[in-house]
């Protein structure tokens, strides 16, 4: 390798072999991911954008215009006016963007260990920001309902508490956390509070009455002070676009690092170097799309989700785990293991995932899912099970 | 916004206002960056994997087994047979890789807060590091050379020391560090040593005899722990993609959280989801360009930088700060300030930037500046200094 050369021919037979060896969205069989195939019309708004960089903002003032505006449309649908973030690598990096913020507030202030109080059902990049940023972790239960148990949070509160966490459409079943109670308890004790809505983001705001009722989960609880809200995830976007906010423009600017040989003279994301491309796809989604599209693209996803839902609540040896709040499902069988199960279903050609709290086998109803998957899937589910 | 849809053709027409107003490498403006044009046949390589995820590798098994093949040909690149490693977002998750291991290293072992030693020069993703990761800095002066005075480092190590950083083509000048004598030091030390090639990284290796001489910067020298070496740079790449290698399989795993609900149950990266689109397009690029070609990219970009270099030394009132190693060149002028010149520069529609240590006019001769670019610049230059 390196030493010789190939020819344009044989790369592309080669990319063809490994392409062959990946799993597509399109065929249906993805059942584990909350990433889906991107939309076409973003495509082709990502690949103009390709050669910029939102890392040196001022060559590409058009694109670093496209970022303000979509973080604006990003506010408004969280309720939040003049929010102040970035489009980010996805929800990890905007989670370290918030909790680095809530350290550094700290800080001025404390001499302790900052200690976060988040949920179990906390997404994994926790875990590294745990330990990258050297926090003490004050991990909440769950409730019956899966959900984090609001009433020991007080109870974790200590003067070194630096942060509290909620997530808004928990990674392994997709629910959402009481997050105006939450927001009581944070703004009572004057404590940061982030959301977790790297998913929830961009499926909660688009449920219809039915659906979401009178819930509120967003900036609207005047507790939360940041949000993660993932573009690449339900919003159809190319990887990478993640998204935070921040309802206080000193919060971001707690990031700023001076960048004297760039065209700006300081940067407040994690990452330097950082393509305009998935901007150009977000900004492209969210004015194709507007809240009537999202609007239909959610309501299909929960509408198969519900099917699903109903479907295994009739199947025999079987039990759904608890009722889907967004385009997740979760279940068990009493005569296989979780893992088992994912395991035969794998050999049938779908990939499902087995979530550790409680230990299920879980489903994510992204757009790539169609209803004549689901119908195969289930024929296939109860083979394995009944066969 | 969100309101409204826009219909297909408005939105490109938007979109083509947003392009119009950033500057294009193409025009051969842009001498500020150490980003570039990506090559054709890498966008073609990047759009045939954009729905890819390497933060769940084992939907993409093909895709990740390209990453594999990259980070083995890199290794090959700079000495070091079973690299371990990832293609990252870019230089600074690649920089906070090599760190966090650094510190997690160190903790086993120590109670006091962690030490990094590293020169004036580094880049600013340092500065980031350092606040979020609650390190202490102790800064290494440069040399008359602007290099890390090597006679320096050994009064800053102390027992709370985890690592030391080197620059192998610092951002600023693109000058390289005495590796090989620091690398003596940490070896004899047992001192963790990070080389930040980002930029360099890609151009060293492919330098000829008359420009490398036997200059050692990379695994070859035994004290080197690990390497960050960025596609996206001299690589040509597109967008994201960085590199971070590291000589101890142990060490990457230093930084693995268990990951239950994807499908493969531990990840290495910062970052979680994570487009394999740039790695397909790595991959092609080391395939098709291979030594051979890139050492003719490099040529081509260090000629030119020689010729600017020559340029300069005649003009009027133009000191060349230093003899450039890389594909960088600095000067300043005794009748005009460097940021002023900057800002005359920007309005006869060149992007240069002002270096802080020593505070001068910094150029980047990528890829995308050709010849007839820099005689036009020095025209305008000449008019701006002496006109």
């Amino acid at each position: 390798m390196l030493d010789k050369r190939m020819t344009k021919e044989d790369i592309f037979e080669n990319l063809k072999k490994f392409q062959d060896m990946d799993m597509s969205y399109e065929s249906g069989r993805i059942l584990s991911s909350m990433c889906t195939k991107p939309d076409p019309i973003a495509m082709e708004a990502y690949k103009m954008f390709i050669e910029t960089n939102l890392g040196d903002p001022g060559l590409f003032p058009g694109t670093s215009l496209m970022e303000s505006e979509v973080i604006e449309m990003l506010g408004h649908l969280l309720h939040l006016e003049n929010a102040s973030g970035h489009l980010v690598t996805g929800g990890t990096e905007a989670n370290i963007m918030a909790m680095a913020v809530a350290k550094y507030l700290f800080q001025e202030k404390h001499e302790g260990v900052p200690e976060i109080i988040l949920p179990e059902s906390a997404h994994f990049s926790f875990k590294k920001i745990i330990s990258m940023l050297s926090l003490e972790a004050k991990v909440v239960p769950l409730d019956e309902n899966y959900k984090m148990d609001v009433s020991k949070i007080e109870d974790l509160i200590t003067e070194n508490t630096m942060a509290i966490v909620a997530i808004a459409g928990t990674t392994e079943l997709g629910l959402i956390d009481d997050i105006e109670k939450i927001s009581e308890i944070a703004y009572s004790h004057d404590i940061y509070l982030h959301i977790d809505a790297a998913f929830g983001g961009f499926v909660i705001p688009f449920l219809d009455d039915e659906h979401k009722g009178d819930l509120n989960f967003d900036f609207k609880c005047k507790g939360v002070s940041s949000m993660t809200i993932d573009p690449h995830k339900m919003g159809l976007a190319p990887v990478p676009a993640g998204g935070i906010l921040f309802r206080h423009a000193e919060h971001l600017e707690k990031l700023a690092v001076k960048t004297p040989y760039l065209s700006k003279n300081k940067q407040t994301t994690i990452v330097g170097t950082r393509t305009g491309a998935a901007t150009a796809a977000t900004w492209t989604l969210l004015n194709y799309y507007g809240m009537e599209g999202y609007r239909k693209i959610v309501k299909n996803a929960i509408e198969l989700t519900e099917y699903t839902y109903k479907k295994l609540n009739l199947m025999k040896n079987v039990t759904v785990t608890c009722k889907p709040e967004l385009n997740l499902i979760s279940f068990t069988s009493n005569n296989k293991s979780a893992d088992i199960l994912k395991q035969e279903l794998y050999d049938y050609g779908w990939r499902v995932s087995v979530a550790q709290r409680p230990h299920v086998v879980r489903l994510v109803l992204m757009p790539h899912v169609k209803k004549e998957h689901i119908d195969r899937f289930l024929t296939d589910l109860n083979e394995v099970l009944n066969g």
